[in-house]
């Protein structure tokens, strides 16, 4: 049974992790045998958005203690997993992506990640273990492995895909029902909700990325 | 095209709803072809629940607003829903069914349903239109079809089920990738989380009450 870290950002598509892009995930690592280690950063959200009026609002959360809720409360501080521990490692989507573990929604290509979910991605790549990303996930990638040349897809947003080559990558169109994947890199991406529009077009996607982030395990 | 409510009752298995029981739902729905509907009520949740150590908290957030994350902001105030708008209606898991649309996890048969939930199953009910429900939400039906002795399942957990049975209605033991169909009444239930424990095997049991309620609808 291998050991696979999703890491989440939040619960919520507006400020966190977008909730049905990571049951998906969690839904598809588990019928294929894999454990599950839920991690996410011990930190404030950059905000807090009403997901009805899509506006925000005064309020603070925490990442760690919000993504707790998409894990039934099984989840780890991210600083405490180091890429010996596990096989492999997924990144769901959301803004949270770009809002709580980089600031790629307001910085774009000049974006900073996490210095947790730095160490931990480098940690991977250096170990040569797979990472796969959705939606806008893909951006962190770019940024940390940026050295690396990495070949990801965000879906065929023209703005994202720019700033992400910016960044010095590659990008490549990708519907939403398929994968791309980085051999030499061990990277794994789909667009999910980047390209949407439906759940169940979304979750081919994400089916085929588990499958494929698990046979590179 | 099936238009089928999935009634929520805000985001997260221990102060609203079962995430992955609500996720799994609309994924399942979505794949056999029916459009989704969300909905819930605008009220303040009982209370806010720290899912990391499991303690409630001092917030206050509203059942609406955060169910909203899990339908993306798709989602309408129940009370502009009639039964005529649905041809089902879906009660995914979670605390929140019974602190939010009902106070069955405090006064257990001496629950009071949400007046818009009490109503909008009486009139789905007296349509005899399908309605799902699963892990704890079959006390619900249980507490508002009481007159028509309902049959259901909550799984095998024997102390929920005599306080369901208490309130004049038939329990049946069911395992977690099972459903119970009580045809006269129209009512599909399925323990889900109320057994557990992983989340491949709750889909399983979900899988077959969207299956069943949409052929009944």
């Amino acid at each position: 049974m291998k050991d696979v870290g999703v890491l989440l950002s939040g619960c919520g598509v507006y400020d966190g992790t977008e909730i049905h892009e990571a049951v998906i995930t969690l839904l598809a690592l588990d019928r294929k045998g894999a454990r599950v280690i839920c991690m996410a950063p011990d930190t404030s959200q950059h905000h807090v958005v009403n997901h009805l009026t899509g506006q925000p609002t005064e309020e603070n959360r925490n990442v760690l203690v919000e993504s707790a809720r998409i894990a039934r409360g099984e989840i780890t501080d991210i600083k405490d997993i180091r890429a010996s521990r596990i096989a492999a490692l997924i990144l769901p989507g959301g803004f949270g992506t770009a809002k709580n573990l980089s600031d790629f929604a307001i910085k774009g290509k000049e974006a900073e990640v996490h210095p947790e979910v730095h160490r931990l991605i480098t940690e991977m790549a250096d170990s040569e273990k797979p990472i796969g990303a959705m939606c806008i996930s893909p951006a962190i990638l770019a940024k940390v492995l940026e050295a690396r040349n990495p070949r990801v897809t965000i879906g065929n947003d023209l703005g994202t895909a720019e700033a992400i080559e910016a960044m010095g990558c590659r990008h490549t169109v990708c519907e939403v029902d398929e994968i791309q994947v980085d051999s030499a890199n061990k990277l794994v991406t789909t667009p999910a909700y980047m390209i949407g529009p439906s759940i169940s077009e979304v979750a081919e996607g994400i089916e085929k990325l588990v499958e494929k982030v698990l046979e590179m395990a």
